[in-house]
């Protein structure tokens, strides 16, 4: 079983349609990265029905920790900086994607988390 | 100038965190079409910044209005159902994507839209 986790800062001030813009960024970039450097998970995981799941943490710091920690198992990562044209300062970190990837990998990293 | 956009159903209760789930679906399924139907238009809107946009309507019946008429223009589309093991009935259409494509030929379609 696969699947791809998005995790979003909670400390950030935007609106529902911005927020969901973000995670598709994420999703996306994750998505293409893994095309070229793990097709057949990204296979396997879009066979499955592309499996996927929005977590949140605290603040950016939260955020990075898992960042790194998912780079150090080897799974395909996205950072997502909003350009900051509206709602927030250019250059805010607002989420990242892990995976798709094998679901136990990626739980390892993001079981403490909490939906948001 | 490219761009995606992401058009929402206003009219569901679901959670913010379930919808950016719905959006990232959306996204992912018409960019992966878009790679092989067109390709030159994926890579531009891409080396752009992937501009997304996320736009709602008020129920199923004007969703599925805008899905035909970018059917029609010839521009990409996914349309999302919900798995349904959580918050909404199996097989409830969430939202849709169009493109990426050139920014004029979405909004032609979408411009009386409002931000979600």
């Amino acid at each position: 079983m696969f699947k791809q986790v998005i995790v979003v800062r909670s400390d950030l001030d935007i609106g529902k349609g911005k927020l969901a813009a973000q995670v598709a960024h994420a999703s996306v970039e994750a998505v293409l990265k893994c095309l070229k450097e793990k097709k057949e998970i990204l296979d396997r995981w879009l066979s499955e029905g592309a499996k996927k799941i929005v977590l949140k943490v605290n603040n950016l710091d939260e955020l990075l920790e898992i960042y790194e920690a998912a780079k150090r198992e080897g799974i395909v990562t996205a950072l997502i900086k909003d350009a900051g044209l509206t709602q927030l300062p250019p250059g805010t970190i607002t989420c990242i994607a892990l995976g798709p990837d094998y679901e136990e990998k990626i739980d390892k990293i993001t079981k403490d988390l909490k939906l948001l």
